[in-house]
């Protein structure tokens, strides 16, 4: 069965989507609110699920099976929920989440292939909770690649086993986070991540602040 | 989709059941008769699926959630398939693994209670193929006890984080073995696996040529 969870916002989108700016814009805005909020990213979020994570990026020489990748991320997703999301909502906190199970949908359904019905299984078998509020930071995928190629050459970080993956790859992802947000507007905000990166957090706010109108 | 796949063969049962000699044997059995013979193990069996085994049987501080050690070993699973098993079949060889599909019937379902349906979504949608042959090595609780200690003092193996649970863990385990053994009759032999080992053997290469008979 599957569980909505008002005070559980994620957000969604690539890499070089700006999330991490949103994440603490939402935060501050909750904060001075007096909110008791937990932020948190996916794969990880336990120490148990961040060696989940290595494995699941590590670029090796072994060809990672799409299923074995898949059964991966909701290896550290279930993990996460127990020890870290479900703990905090329980307590009446809110949980921010960079990444949760729409990601699945979008990188290994859409653009790796995978069953939708598969990955729907499961979610339900071993995830059980949906957000509440969900921001999807809509990029095209040549600006998102000019944002990243601009931190390697910072030398921030590397690429990834993931984020090594061709462009063709990448619109197959974003075209599955647009459809997922088609398929459910009740809970999906669509941003436009082009935007400068406050006016995109100042639009993840407002978004925020509309959705609990809805409930006060 | 399952596959029954003849030249595929496991071994099952708790720890101390004598796996290894039996697989030895088997493996020297097939090779006698010119046979190509692929020999692994489960958890593990490829480079990335023996990370993936570490963390899985890591003694660590952070309780695993019983839905991520399953897809943890499903996922294992998915990537050993694909790499090594599939291809090793493909080819014409025959597969001898330690632990198969069986175990996390008997380990996450029977004895952790997780929900058996589930598991078989998985098998179905992450695994796909199921062995021609098992040889379910029973063995009551306390004899496999008094075996894992006697390896334990002499320092060959600290136990991991499953070996590390209760007696009544694994008598839920050894019944939820035999309770797949009694539903698929065509597919298992019972081994009584208190024997000697050497009889233990000579009762596996038997039971291997009883089963080559039947589809020569």
């Amino acid at each position: 069965m599957l569980q909505s969870q008002p005070r559980f916002l994620t957000l969604e989108g690539g890499e070089g989507a700006g999330k991490s700016t949103v994440l603490s814009a939402l935060r501050d805005a909750l904060l001075a609110d007096g909110q008791d909020v937990v932020c948190t990213r996916e794969p990880g979020g336990t120490p148990l699920a961040e060696r989940i994570r290595e494995v699941l990026l590590g670029v090796g020489d072994e060809p990672m099976d799409a299923h074995a990748e898949l059964l991966l991320m909701f290896a550290a997703r279930a993990q996460h929920v127990t020890q870290v999301i479900r703990p905090a909502l329980a307590r009446g906190a809110w949980v921010i989440c960079d990444r949760f199970t729409d990601s699945s949908y979008a990188y290994q359904g859409a653009a790796r292939g995978l069953d939708t019905a598969f990955i729907a299984a499961l979610e339900r078998g071993a995830v059980g909770i949906v957000p509440g509020l969900t921001l999807l930071l809509d990029l095209d995928v040549a600006s998102a690649r000019a944002r990243t190629r601009g931190r390697d050459l910072l030398g921030e970080s590397a690429p990834d086993r993931i984020e090594s993956e061709r462009d063709a790859f990448f619109e197959h992802v974003r075209m599955g986070f647009r459809e997922r947000a088609t398929r459910e507007p009740e809970r999906f905000r669509v941003l436009d991540a082009s935007l400068r990166a406050e006016q995109v957090a100042a639009n993840a706010v407002a978004a925020l602040a509309d959705y609990r109108k809805q409930w006060s």
